[in-house]
């Protein structure tokens, strides 16, 4: 039989520009899974194991910055998926989450794949809305319709996010071999028009006049999207002295003009002669957590700007909350007459240069292990690419090292460990450029169903640092000091990605000296049938004395 | 610094014989995994794939008969538990869930691992508990003993069930060195008494009165753990003519004296000659659709005995809950004066008997399939051994046999087929009888992070039907017939366990004859240092056409 509120559902997905759809196989989704893979707009994927599925999509949706929608069976596929919806709903990307459910009355009768699914993301999903189980009236077509276009406009209005469309669904479950999907009849589409969010004339002015209190202006761009003409215009204020801006990796803001060596700077500079009085932050979060505990002490004003959406007070110094795109506020601060303090602005640059520099000098004569390595392939990195990073070390090895020019992906929505490998897979999947992820031993084999699917990445290149266990526990001083440390903390694990290579067709180079990262590089960006991997195995041990060394030395180059 | 009541609460657990947990590594739980690796009663073991992590605790909790204790970081390492709390909270299995959260005032301020933990469980959870996040004043202690208490009395109470303790931590998350774990400090124990749930006498007069009406008795156990008492019970019911027992495989009811053949038999006998006037039912759900279906059209008066908690009307004809367990209800029954019509009774054994002999006569004549090595591997099982049953043809395949006298496992709470590996990983740590996991590819390598940890199952043996595929579809008139069948809803996929086996030394047999898997079985159960992995390969339309044939000639055997 043909449920046609769920026909229109797809109807309107596709005449509202969702046009890309992971399927989980199930029975009861059957409905589903058929409008979805027959409408000829909607290029769905097929995916198993709903975890992965769901990052997956996010991954898509990240890149394309439009939804992608999930279709699940009921029962706990839908429970799997709620890893990634959470780290969507805080990395404010847009799904359109559909779960199959049983319909009303067999709910908590004890049948197959029946758990309590309305409202099943609690608070990490923007709206649930529960579908209706059958078309008796017109109202309620009406009410499957309202809830298509909502469901849709909601995930992709600003601040974006997950929504939850739970759908009851009676058997039959298939249509009859004379019934014919109709994607074309009338249904009616509510499409909001675009619009901008700035400020009031009134409060422009204000905002220039408040400026004028300050001197040390410090814009610390959370992470986001690249964006071009953002980045233009903070090259300009910085050049018009009138801020610094101190870019994590994650913020894909870094250029020649940002500061981008903070975390190593940081913990070796006095505080003092680098506090700002205003920090102006747009975009989300940040991962270094020395520059967090830097701004938190730093008794600044804090100023956040986005258009909409709760503001959380990241540095405990908010103070002023600004409903506008950066763009309008970046181009505010360079009509406005203030400068900063050329000494302030001349002791970051020049911390920042030192750092600079001491950190190649160090990094060239250090010994091999998992930061040299990483070191050496960014080296190699084609410009026009994307870097997959993966929590936790990877991602922070990658922002003590400066500057990069690729677009830099990481779910630090939650910094959760699940689903790195699935989102650097539908990142590729996206892209014809190369797709590189660089990850841990622990995130990569918790997340090794990324690859059990029958989609061609031969775009992605996996960087695979494999010390057997979970490395950050033995640089942070509590667990390295613990007896607990190997069992417990770091977890020692004695797989290596060889098998796994061959199970999923990979090309699979395995290293253990610079000599054979080097080499493994040579072609390692050359197209290729298969996704690719080197996995550089190094001593969990020595890479905590290397960081250490490092670190040590970094405060002879500076003295500020 | 030592949080002292995360040490009392561990202690309370150990003092209330909650002596097992399974812990994953992170930082935020540091206090907990110390206090519990330290106490020197409680088995910790570390499992770093949270969704894995909390099937093995469940698949423990099942066997133990107690509380299992699991333990995880903040962030989405919690949600990743959902999909086996889900499944212990309706197969009522005891666990403690505890994760360690950020504290309050840094929810929602975008820090690293950082979701809303509160209440995460939603429906799926039988008690949510918020640890108090400082001890600052004696009522706070007090709370937090409360909180240790109450959450374990809730999980082990009648019915059974998952529990959460979110439990907020600051920063130092690390003893000094002089601190010592002090578990054995006065603490507060609430242990309730046992006590038993039974009818009043005028209940059992008014009971027994009843039953007179009735000469079409039959009793349906749902999934339940073995019990010899109840079995005794059941046997003497069926020989003084009671009752007759329907049994799924997942009762652990199955004799002689039951009917176990009743999946195969009812679509092909005349259900106006079979239909009961009364269904008694204790123990949880059944597999059988065709036993559902039959019950749910009978028109009979459904009794469910259960001790407390909600009762489903499973079978859409529920009439009366009798609060009692069912061996005070089975022994009531035997000291009643009623007898059931002796042609209905005849009728059921005499069908059963013709199913049993049909069944195995095909099953002996027929092609080597995954049906034919799952007949094959049931005969060589061990008599004192346990099986777990993946979902969802594994199940439904040994259910088609008939009785077993091995202990049947199988996730029917929620039946989904994401924990089957991790829960049989879990019951083979809890025994040195062997386990057998009969399985297929779907469900094996959607769960593979199950051996991803450093304990010793040697006691495992797993039969993976490997027909590449979601086989299940190709078995149902709907999916089957359509084009999507498989892409979409088989989902093809390619793996086999070779390799798998080498990453997580497992002996590794693979099979594509009947000549073959005898082989294979020959020291299959012999005692090793490694698990054991028999891979059937087989194809999945003759599966299906090997099903569909001897259900057709099943119906030549039968004249009912």
């Amino acid at each position: 039989m043909i449920i046609q509120p769920i026909i229109d559902l797809v109807a309107i997905c596709a005449r509202k520009d969702v046009k890309n759809a992971i399927l989980s196989p199930g029975s009861r989704c059957a409905p589903l899974t058929l409008a979805f893979a027959r409408h000829p707009d909607i290029h769905c994927r097929t995916i198993s194991d709903e975890r992965s599925a769901a990052f997956v999509a996010l991954g898509m949706a990240q890149q394309l910055k439009k939804p992608v929608v999930l279709v699940c069976s009921s029962g706990t596929a839908a429970l799997n998926y709620a890893p990634a919806i959470a780290e969507a709903f805080f990395q404010q990307i847009p799904l359109i989450v559909i779960t199959a459910d049983r319909p009303p009355e067999w709910i908590d009768q004890w049948d197959g794949q029946t758990i309590r699914q309305r409202n099943l993301y609690g608070q990490h999903i923007k709206q649930s809305f529960d579908f209706p189980d059958h078309s008796e009236h017109k109202d309620v077509i009406w009410h499957a319709h309202r809830i298509s276009n909502e469901a849709i406009n909601t995930a992709a209005n600003f601040p974006e996010g997950p929504v939850h469309i739970n759908i009851p669904i009676r058997e039959p479950f298939y249509p009859e071999s004379e019934e014919a999907f109709d994607f074309y009849r009338p249904v009616p589409l509510v499409n909001p028009l675009k619009s901008d969010t700035s400020l009031s004339s009134e409060s422009k002015v204000k905002f220039q006049n408040e400026l004028e209190r300050f001197n040390k202006i410090v814009i610390v761009p959370g992470q986001q999207a690249p964006d071009k003409g953002v980045m233009v215009l903070l090259d300009q204020l910085v050049s018009a002295k009138k801020v610094i801006v101190v870019s994590d990796t994650i913020s894909n803001m870094q250029s020649e003009n940002t500061i981008t060596y903070h975390d190593q700077m940081l913990p070796v500079v006095d505080h003092a002669n680098f506090s700002p009085d205003l920090i102006i932050s747009f975009g989300k979060s940040i991962i270094s957590k020395s520059l967090k505990n830097f701004l938190r002490s730093s008794g600044a004003d804090h100023w956040h700007v986005q258009p909409a959406g709760y503001s959380p007070d990241t540095y405990q110094g908010l103070t002023k909350i600004i409903p506008s795109t950066a763009k309008d506020i970046l181009e505010l601060l360079l009509q406005s007459p203030h400068k900063i303090d050329n000494d302030f602005q001349a002791r970051w640059h020049l911390a920042d240069k030192s750092m600079e520099k001491a950190i190649k000098k160090l990094m060239e004569k250090e010994n091999f292990g998992e930061w040299k390595a990483i070191y050496r392939v960014l080296q190699q990195l084609p410009h026009q690419s994307k870097l997959h990073l993966a929590n936790s070390m990877a991602v922070r090895y990658v922002n003590f090292l400066g500057a990069r020019p690729q677009e830099i992906i990481c779910n630090r929505g939650t910094s959760g460990i699940d689903g790195s490998n699935s989102t650097s897979v539908g990142c590729a999947l996206t892209t014809k450029d190369y797709v590189t992820l660089i990850t841990g031993d622990m995130a990569f084999f918790y997340d090794r169903n990324a690859f059990w699917n029958n989609y061609t990445t031969n775009n992605l290149r996996i960087i695979l640092l494999n010390n057997h266990a979970g490395g950050i526990f033995r640089i942070i001083k509590g667990p390295s000091q613990q007896p607990e440390l190997e069992e417990f903390f770091e977890t020692t694990q004695s797989l290596n990605a060889a098998n796994l290579a061959k199970d999923f067709d990979f090309d699979y180079t395995s290293v253990k000296t610079e000599k054979e990262l080097m080499n493994g590089l040579t072609n390692f960006y050359h197209p290729s049938i298969r996704p690719k991997i080197i996995e550089v195995f190094s001593d969990s041990a020595k890479n905590t004395a290397i960081l250490s060394r490092v670190k040590s030395a970094l405060k002879e180059f500076i003295d500020i």
